[in-house]
């Protein structure tokens, strides 16, 4: 395994067999940064977002002024690795990679996946690259989800877990702005049910909407007053006279079209909105009692989408597990997205919580 | 002037110059509950929201359970006038409207409308109707709009004024909601720009999902969380394996396409979002100074779209001018459409109010 890995590696990992019951060959793009013990035993996870990829550190990384030597996760003691999610698009099999059985991209035809699905291919990635014993698990948002996952499927691996602005389950409001951005993609006629690719197509217009839906989740009522209240752009610039929250919103959607495709918007907002990590497990407290590890909790007191009180279920699920658990409450104007800007809560958090790691 | 007036009376009003300078042909649909004094000086104005009509009361009444003989709107004391505002598709002249210059539906081609224009309107058609004077001019969300320009344009024939869940300009987020439905009409093939009338179609897809962002923002993670929770529509029925709160959101949007116009929805928002009582005036406290009379502020507690703070500033702006103003804050887990459910609140402070109306 490399010392820094950047830009991402690709591993194959063979067929896996998904929840829903499909098969897919499957491969991982990943990054690594800092070096593996020999024994295998000093990695870090960090989950990313919905949108988010590999790319944790460095140029554009996530979460880069997290990650390094002598940072909160210090690569001078830890292997930090991140992997793409799978069913995403930059570079761990989704909706764009190519079929093997029929050479073309799978498209639309892309199977189901899960949050669980997610962390099966992050796990037998880990094995591929030596990996024995997880230091922490951390991510914020759908990566938090995925840190709830990771604690129930491999509460032994994985020694201590972050979830950030996170939840047991989607509640239905969050449900609720995940369909409108669907309905929005498919909405779009460009979108051919999914096969736009196939059809030399994109559904631009709706996946741009999609992100500006979720734009206003991601942010608050009070962080867009204060950036834009009601102003105008000025006569002469593109987009005069209109409200500049508007530009924003729709600069946003346009960005985002450039770098992300329509299904893997669908199938990973499904696997979010599904998700439930006391689903089938006899709920929530019996799923993660098998975790004995300590937690770090967090959640960002202005976060419309995944609201504190939802962070203080999984504490009280913890705590009632008998976990080490301790509740960082971040604050801040900028709503879910503060916990990819609010960089020194985020650091002292982290490091007063890593300091302390095993 | 009838006593009750179900359905909706049409009254033509002539040629009308917009703010814009444009010049419209006008004709206002409005109810009457009660009857008008000689002196033409008992009459309450009800300003209606978005989608709603001139059917304040009486079946399917936006405001029934508050106007009646002996109601908080008491018609055997007041005649209770609500008129479909410009630009809607309920009887007053809108988007769907036939322009006398073409024979056509003015479709696309309908010129953009304020929220003072909306007001003219109004004004007119009291004339008309003989209407001398307002005890209360009332209205939630836009219809609050409303209320506050009738304070500013027209502040001795307005006596009080009661502003529901609203506010003094739209804040950005705000805006950014509308932006979102607007972008969801606009982008449905079958908007044609706004032609859609002519060419035999109906953005059916783009306005109700404009809805369905819309209704994510008058209610509350709370209500969506009680109602729906993460219930799944069981085998069998329509939607089957489908979270219940998309099937709501799905059914709403369908709902609303059964009885609203696209363009009408367009514009309206616009002129939502542009509306700014202080605009041009010196800001709001001047825009007010000249309204000399008492005022009854609602908020909501759970209220996202039109939060409570920004009734405050109402109330900040009237008490600086000298009014006497009361705010009475509405506890409800509804969000902002508590202003249409949370009956026994808003007849009681409605009640106390009207009781000492001069």
């Amino acid at each position: 395994m490399p010392n820094v890995s950047s830009p991402s590696l690709v591993e194959p990992l063979g067929a896996l067999r998904l929840e829903s019951g499909a098969t897919l060959e499957v491969e991982a793009a990943y990054e690594v940064y800092g070096r593996l013990s020999p024994a295998g035993d000093n990695a870090v996870l960090l989950c990313h977002a919905l949108t988010g990829s590999a790319r944790a550190a460095g140029d554009q990384g996530w979460w880069d002024p997290l990650i390094g030597p002598g940072a909160a996760f210090d690569t001078n003691r830890y292997a930090v690795i991140c992997s793409n999610i799978l069913g995403s698009c930059y570079g761990t099999t989704g909706p764009r990679s190519v079929d093997p059985a029929t050479g073309r991209s799978h498209a639309g035809r892309f199977p189901a996946v899960t949050v669980g699905d997610m962390v099966t291919v992050q796990h037998a990635l880990l094995e591929r690259l030596g990996v024995r014993s997880l230091a922490c698990v951390a991510g914020g948002s759908l990566g938090g989800l995925q840190v709830l996952e990771w604690a129930a499927r491999y509460p032994t691996m994985a020694r201590s877990i972050m979830p950030v602005a996170t939840n047991l389950a989607h509640a239905a409001w969050t449900i609720a702005f995940n369909e409108c951005a669907r309905q929005a993609i498919r909405n779009d006629p460009a979108f051919f049910e999914g096969d736009y690719i196939h059809r030399g197509a994109i559904p631009h217009r709706g996946l741009a909407l999609a992100r500006m839906v979720a734009m206003i989740s991601y942010r608050s009522a009070r962080s867009f007053g204060e950036r834009f209240g009601r102003q105008v752009t000025p006569p002469g610039e593109e987009d005069a006279g209109r409200f500049e929250v508007e530009s924003y919103l729709h600069y946003q959607g346009d960005k985002l079209v450039e770098r992300f495709d329509a299904n893997a918007y669908l199938r990973i907002t499904e696997a979010m909105d599904a998700y439930d990590v006391g689903g089938g497990r006899n709920g929530a407290q019996a799923a993660l009692a098998p975790f004995r590890g300590p937690a770090l909790v967090m959640g960002i007191d202005s976060d419309i989408l995944y609201p504190v009180w939802q962070q203080q279920e999984i504490v009280e699920v913890l705590k009632a597990n008998g976990n080490a658990v301790e509740y960082r409450e971040i604050h801040s104007e900028h709503g879910h997205d503060a916990f990819l800007m609010e960089w020194s809560q985020l650091d002292a958090a982290i490091r007063a919580f890593t300091a302390n790691l095993p």
